[in-house]
């Protein structure tokens, strides 16, 4: 079973099912959904899970698995231009856990969060009656929506836009030496810091220039197309322009590596954007641009390879 | 390991934590944490999970899953005097799952949130390496509190209040032949209405005098037990005033069944109430009083019954 896969069915098929109903600003299908809490109060709202063998392994250290669950879903915060409020966990455990483990693991759960700046206001754990298990951590998030751009979405590309990524792509799996974080040798996918001032940095900078963004987080290749899909276009990368994380690997391994967590956007042709978020030190890179058509295409050595499909199905 | 013992060790550890963030109204341990998700305006959140050979067996159809699976955090929000806004999920299905087999639970979980007046806006669904793990459903809501009242707590029970309980308790695992539900045979567990329409009645009813409400899901004994220790107060009960589901069963073993989902609350004494909900067809009993002290008695045949732990550890 291909989750993306699924879950992608699964929005299509209830889609109008869900936006019949008044409170709901933007359904399923964008990094978060759109809700009015209170009459004109939109939030964010966005649900994201790590099993142990599938997110990280046996022996992960809590701290990173906590760090990962709450990341994850923090990144798509980032990724509409918000700003966390508040996380729900719930967990279920293998029979073999004791209740000091698990206390172990909702510590690092709420210290992990507070060092990411948001309250776990609630949670739930429950065990498997299986002793094998895996450990399965889901983590909801509520968040506001940037105050003046208002939620930045997927589906607003427009031709003539450039393409922008921050930071550096592919090669996730291995600690970079570069990387300032508190986990040596966690490796990216563990110990990225969600872009969520990034974002805000954007949103405040370019306000209505920016016109579509999301997180990379199953390569870039797949989420560029996404998000060409979604605001029906097509976008066209140059190779020589993507900033990878370990050059020696080639564009086209790193585009499909997954779990980068940067921001992908588009901004009218006339905004101008810095190399470097100076006060963040964040590289901003433009490295394509959205054109009339359909797909995403990577042109690299004279060659124009369609890479919508290169990526990688982490469900 | 005790769920309920580990959740209530962990929400004591983390609560001055959790509660330091200043968009925290209330933290853990009440049915819902409240939030203000933007300026002024207080959300209720809460999780729950239901996993399968625990909450539900794997001969239970779809659609009665989903249906508890969302009810059960529903009855929380009822709890609270609020109204829902929008729910995630999130699915850990074992391995044998196939596409239509999960598609098949996802549509029932939207088609139940519909029929119980609420939007699923965003889930996700992840395979567990794990061919026999068990199905597990984590639900996630998002609700408004009563626009005049406010959240409904649970620590706010006064001395002298009167305590009283909707519907009818106990033997809950049998289905009630009086009971209107369109899964018959499904028994109150799995088919009960949360009290959303019956605690706005109160909230609007009796505004300030409607004290302190939680709802009983583990039980009648465990769960006035816990209100009376977060309210500070001692609760008696009076066993020939409780309704029960199945009076043959007798008020000990119906006030250990759980899986009750219908409203505890606490009123102050002047407040009048009728016998019945004339709108909703639902039964309002007194069924105690507050008084100084500790703990929750159950006034029986002439003997006093401590019964702050007779309850269900359903986890």
């Amino acid at each position: 079973m291909h989750e993306n896969v699924l879950l992608s069915h699964i929005f299509t098929r209830t889609r109008s099912l869900v936006e019949a109903f008044p409170q709901v600003l933007l359904g399923p299908g964008d990094d978060c959904a759109v809700v009015d809490a209170n009459e004109g109060s939109p939030i964010l709202l966005k649900v994201d899970q790590v099993i142990e063998h599938r997110h990280f392994t046996s022996h992960t250290p809590f701290e990173l698995i906590a760090r990962k669950a709450l990341a994850r879903p923090l990144s798509d915060i980032a990724a509409m231009a918000g700003s966390p409020v508040a996380a729900l966990a719930a967990c279920v455990l293998p029979r073999r856990f004791s209740q000091e483990r698990a206390t172990e693991l909702f510590d690092a759960l709420h210290h992990a969060a507070v060092g990411l700046g948001l309250p776990i206001v609630g949670g739930d754990v429950a065990t498997s009656g299986n002793a094998d298990a895996p450990i399965a951590l889901s983590i909801s998030l509520v968040g506001r929506v940037h105050p003046r751009r208002g939620p930045v979405r997927r589906d607003t590309a427009a031709t003539g836009d450039f393409v922008y990524v921050t930071g550096s792509i592919g090669d996730t799996y291995h600690a970079d030496p570069t990387e300032q974080h508190p986990f040596p040798g966690g490796g990216h996918h563990l110990t990225f810091t969600p872009r969520l001032r990034e974002a805000a940095w954007l949103a405040e900078g370019l306000d209505d220039d920016l016109h579509a963004m999301m997180d990379i987080s199953d390569g870039l290749g797949l989420d560029a197309a996404r998000l060409a899909r979604a605001s029906g276009v097509r976008i066209e990368l140059d190779a020589d322009s993507i900033p990878l994380r370990t050059p020696s690997r080639g564009p086209r391994q790193s585009l499909a590596d997954g779990e980068d967590y940067e921001l992908l956007f588009t901004a009218a042709p006339g905004a101008t954007l810095p190399r470097t978020i100076a006060s963040l030190g964040t590289a901003i890179t433009r490295i394509g641009v959205v054109t009339q058509g359909s797909g995403c295409v990577l042109r690299h050595e004279d060659k124009t390879l369609d890479i919508s499909d290169a990526g990688w199905e982490h469900g």
